[in-house]
């Protein structure tokens, strides 16, 4: 038998991971590497912040060269050469040079497929205006610094506020640019629910960014002062010198599909979880391909950098006949915006809703690290769970430090399909700079764990119409209980509430009704989940308003 | 049935999570805390800080007062309590109050202990001079600062390398004295091996503390220009105005010894799971209790203020007739020196040794986020796993940057008994300031994997004998084979090692002996892998050196 010959469409992350992998694994293996562009294997999740100067050198983006490649893994790079079609009877590609136009046929006994995902360019009118960017690739960037220097720009519209339109926003503003960021859902960063993200919004205002949730893209005229008027469907003109849109990807499939390949139900390749195709000479990997979500069992499309290496490896495996098999996405991910960081693993609570699927949720707002320390800052936490077996189905946090140690642990813990009671027990790394001797991944144990041994119920500030924050009307109503001190009450308190300090509060039982529920708060959950243990047990209906005034704040700026 | 009377000897960390874990599931139970000092709950951990003065107010250092246990948990707290003997037949304890002598009798239905440990004062001669201190409660802090204030020492010498000598060292050095450490056993740190603190041992020698590693204490003598003189083994005087004594602890077991209670192999008290000891109206918990390793299975001594306050919850659980288990202690432990962060979960190498545990170990010192981003900073990490299964058995992490992210995820792996191939498959939060899209625990995985799918061998710098590192002599011995590039190769290479960079490796085949080991090296192990992969699939016995030269360099400073 002679050597295999693969061929890979596509060199960045999926791609490149595949071929290396390939090349350890099968010294004898011709592989080519077919990319469209320039380059090969560079860093796209750092175009913001080269676009921004906080990453300065261009070379600084290219993970590996053709010649890297060659030197190292005897991999051919082809650049600048498009496959046009996929020729399966004959297990041939036909490759385009893109500066030439000549043609050329590869043959393959296997083949990757790693040609990643496309921005959208929502077809609205007035799209194809100059000034109008996404950015994707290294030229993307290229493009646009071109364009920046002869045009100068003053004012900058991103539209699409995901991780990278808040990277984006972050870092034009760090060029000097009047920013405006818009959002067609009611809030920035729909990877995560609603509430969370309010500390960082309120953030990227102060800042001097505009921010405009709820606000969907009509359409681009061009301007008079400025190049461009950017119109919201509510009828609204944005000026802009430079617009950039970052509304999402969409999987590259035209020559997938014309192959006559099977696509999904979400639009990307599909695959099984050896990452191959409907033809099994055929793999595919990266943001092109659906995945099965790793909470919800459904095929989705989750781009992310690390599933695509992860895949690359695992259609490696496959072409050279091991048994690697690819578990599925969680989502796990992470942004900074300014001095905020948000993340997330596995299921929002919105997901889990529009599958049907059942959940509890917790709020929890402790301190990075030991309060006694100094700088310690809150830790913003939403841990999602099933009610019946306690398993972690998702989590969000958002805080200035320490959020990446947390998101990790629970990243792990989905992995390993870890329940609420598991985190309780967690040993994880303590001195006052790092944590707690109960770290914050303990406490939403011990609080989500209290909740399923029926040691308290837990109640939202969501499920508060704002009648029953009122004391008058019908009874069956939930009383909403205070139990903060007088002077955290003078700060702020929930109207309608009644207030009972917790240190008075088994002396003041019987001006507390026994026919009605009892929704407890305090600052942050703490002082209420003892006061609702105390309710509980002298007979009361009580339950923990998840998260206290700290999540109450939050929901209430939704 | 009338309500249950609790007694807890001891009101930090353990007592303390005890008692109020008992109040929340039983509102009946009369609950009382005795503690010999004048406060509970203070934060120990915090001491050496606040010697610094990094922790400003004496006040920061109470977690929780007397009042806040009567007016949140109606729990009477009895501090200058000391308990003097336990009366098991007729379940009672004798109090002697520590100002007037006075002794009074408690009755229990349950009794807890949690007296913690005391710092040991090695009996040398002059031991008890003066200006000879332990710090372990706010009383000692007190004491210091007193001293300190009085008398404006100039030298310190810091007795004991472990956490707290090491927190001492740098708050003594941060308050303007001079500082020696010294420290019996080979290195710094004794719970990591030797190699993974040998940049912390340059850290705190470049910062200007005089560290003695391998210095054990033979006494102390009056001084004349300072007060004191600390006397080695090997004959040294070292001078000190100021002695902290930091050898470890004892478990504070005279009471519990007293009364008959079963005491374990390690001098700690013996009890279960449920936290209860030989006497089944006795409850133990914190520092004063042998636990079992979560690794080795074996008793042990593992004082840590996490594993305490789980213990705590456990034995109120347990008092209560829960049926909640204490599942071990794995020793997750971090400290921060200067700007380096080290961190360790699990056993060491060193232990499993001891234990004759089967293990095989990996190095690797990836960027702690994506290189191409401003500021990565390496870690060094060194993971030990069980060569049959892959069973995670430790981990060791030592770097300046993002040591927490990765050692509390190692802990949670630990914790769900993950192998290396959970690992590989992990997904963490990646984006370029947080990770890699290949995060350090994903090439920890896949470096191990490939081990454990016998894909590369591995060696180890340690397995070198000064001659293997010798091309002359016997065939069997292994050539050590650099294939970095020449310019890397002319800063320093490792002696008697040859030279073919990796891009030439496929080309120079017919200059390496098929008849003896080849082993790899390279700046940190990845080139080293790829070349091993080369190596093997031609036929030869080649394994990677792990870790390559940055390993190298740890080993030969030992």
């Amino acid at each position: 038998m002679g050597s295999k010959r693969v061929l890979i469409v596509g060199g960045v992350a999926g791609g490149a991971s595949c071929a290396a992998r390939l090349r350890r694994l099968d010294e004898q293996a011709e592989i080519y590497i077919f990319e469209r562009g320039p380059e090969v294997s560079f860093a796209n999740c750092g175009l913001p912040y080269y676009l921004g100067s906080v990453i300065n050198r261009r070379s600084q983006l290219l993970v590996a060269t053709p010649e890297r490649f060659r030197d190292w893994y005897r991999i051919e790079v082809r650049t600048r050469s498009e496959v046009s079609r996929i020729d399966r009877a004959n297990r041939q590609i036909e490759v385009v040079n893109v500066q030439t136009g000549q043609k050329t046929v590869e043959t393959y006994d296997a083949l990757v497929l790693s040609p990643g995902a496309a921005p959208i360019r929502p077809p609205v009118p007035g799209v194809e205006l100059e000034g109008i960017f996404t950015l994707r690739t290294l030229e993307d960037a290229d493009r646009i610094e071109a364009w920046i220097a002869e045009q100068t720009p003053r004012r900058a519209v991103v539209v699409g506020a995901g991780y990278i339109g808040l990277e984006l926003a972050e870092n034009l503003l760090r060029r000097g640019l009047d920013v405006t960021l818009m959002e067609k859902l009611p809030h920035v960063l729909p990877a995560l629910d609603e509430e969370m993200v309010i500390p960082v919004e309120e953030e990227l205002r102060r800042q001097g960014i505009e921010v405009r949730p709820g606000c969907a893209l009509a359409g681009f005229e061009p301007g008079k002062s400025h190049r461009l008027a950017v119109l919201t469907e509510h009828g609204d003109r944005i000026l802009a010198d430079l617009v950039f849109l970052a509304v999402g990807v969409r999987p590259d499939v035209p020559l997938a599909k014309e192959a006559g390949l099977a696509i999904g139900p979400c639009g990307g390749i599909q695959v099984d979880d050896q990452m191959r195709t409907s033809d099994p000479c055929i793999w595919a990997v990266g943001d092109a391909v659906e995945v099965r979500d790793w909470i919800t069992g459904q095929p989705t499309l989750i781009p992310l950098a690390g599933p695509a290496a992860r895949q690359g490896r695992i259609a490696a495996d496959s072409i050279c006949g091991r048994p690697s098999r690819y578990r599925g996405t969680q989502g796990t991910a992470i942004v900074q915006v300014f001095d905020w960081v948000l993340a997330c693993t596995g299921a929002n609570e919105r997901k889990l809703r529009q599958c049907g699927i059942a959940y509890e949720k917790i709020y929890l707002h402790p301190p990075h690290h030991a309060g006694y320390y100094p700088g310690a800052t809150p830790l913003h936490m939403k841990v999602l769970f099933s009610p019946d077996d306690g398993r972690l189905l998702g989590a969000q946090i958002v805080g200035r430090q320490g959020v990446a140690e947390r998101i990790n642990v629970l990243a792990f813990a989905l992995q390993t399909q870890a329940t609420v009671f598991d985190l309780e027990e967690a040993e994880l790394a303590y001195a006052p700079q790092f944590g707690s001797a109960k770290d914050p991944i303990n406490q939403a144990g011990f609080i989500a764990g209290n909740i399923l041994r029926h040691d308290v119920s837990v109640a939202h500030w969501d499920q508060c119409s704002p009648n029953c924050l009122n004391e008058q009307g019908e009874d069956s109503r939930p009383v909403i209980l205070d139990v903060r001190t007088s002077s955290e009450r003078d700060a702020q308190a929930v109207p309608g509430s009644i207030h009972i300090p917790l240190g008075e509060l088994r002396t003041r039982l019987d001006q507390l009704p026994q026919d009605r529920p009892i929704w407890v708060y305090c600052g942050v959950g703490q002082r209420a989940y003892y006061a609702a243990r105390i309710l509980q047990q002298h007979g009361f209906q009580a339950a923990n308003l998840s998260g206290g005034l700290t999540t109450y704040r939050m929901v209430q700026k939704k």
